[in-house]
């Protein structure tokens, strides 16, 4: 039991990680533990609209766990160019120590769900992807592109990197998101 | 689509409900939303001591949902005195006002999933609310009680509102506890 407590209670830095977008109507920036509650939602949300036929679940579990090694990394903006090899490598140890807090099972069905996440190969981390890429978006699109404008992405930076993954995950939203990204461009939202 | 974003921006608001505890090393308090995340975690760590047989994906689900009520509510502490009627009658309407926004079936299926945590009699559901009653505690046990020291909250209240639900989801978790509040009552860290 004292094992469990510790890994849940390693948990809380994750809710001092700061990422690149503010929640509507407030001050601060958006933590990585909350952001991971809402795109847990959001998949559930979309579900019926998943690309291939999907176990909910396990991309429940996967987008829990996702963002755990920014625990020891810090957030990565998705715009950020270069040194994504490091990057990987070292969140890779940092989920193997976090993870490795628990007892087995759970240590080793944590890692599974992370890494198939990273990995991006089946159909639930595909849609899993596609919740991920799309939230910050959304909160974009409603926020006149505040991480857009404060972080200097260009509309065609943003189709370019989110496109992809959101229409091979889940093709219904990122037809909605393709005029909502036009829309905003018309808007001036975008920083360049 | 679009009642889908509607529904995952109003969900924006549970970031900025505060709850009575502060995250290890911060200054804020915990919002609803990362608690939310937190328990979920803690749900799928504790499964193995579950006191039955459990879906635990049924409970993550349920964890995912059981506080966007305090969109319109705001959070009341587990220790509060009376009131309790007047605040489930409110937070039943905000859960229909909210997953209101969704299609269906996403509509009817989170009620469902807010529905039987309320009720709190199903395996799942009492292994939910022993997750959630729990996580508090732990916090409180690792902030030498900041939150009981700060609303006047006595070792016999704790042990009194939180012991029977977590003993009958989770026995072992209460086993645990007990010894730790023990502990905690010699260090001076209740409130009364």
């Amino acid at each position: 039991m004292q094992q469990i407590v510790d890994f849940i209670l390693e948990l809380e830095k994750l809710k001092g990680v700061a990422r690149k977008v503010r929640p509507l109507g407030q001050d601060r920036y958006e933590n990585s533990a909350e952001h991971s509650w809402q795109i847990a939602m959001l998949a559930a949300s979309l579900a019926p609209f998943a690309e291939s036929a999907i176990d909910i679940n396990r991309v429940i579990a996967m987008l829990l766990v996702h963002d755990i090694g920014e625990i020891d990394t810090g957030d990565t903006m998705v715009f950020a160019e270069g040194g994504w090899d490091e990057r990987k490598a070292a969140e890779q140890m940092a989920v193997q120590r976090i993870f490795g807090l628990l007892p087995e099972p759970q240590s080793a069905m944590f890692l599974a769900l992370w890494r198939e996440f990273d990995e991006g190969q089946s159909a639930e981390a595909r849609f899993a992807h596609a919740a991920d890429r799309a939230m910050p978006v959304l909160l974009n699109l409603a926020n006149d592109g505040q991480s857009w404008r404060e972080n200097g992405i260009s509309h065609e930076r943003v189709v370019r990197r989110i496109g992809p993954p959101i229409q091979a995950g889940c093709p219904a939203l990122w037809q909605y998101l393709e005029g909502r990204l036009q829309e905003a461009r018309e808007h001036g939202w975008f920083g360049a």
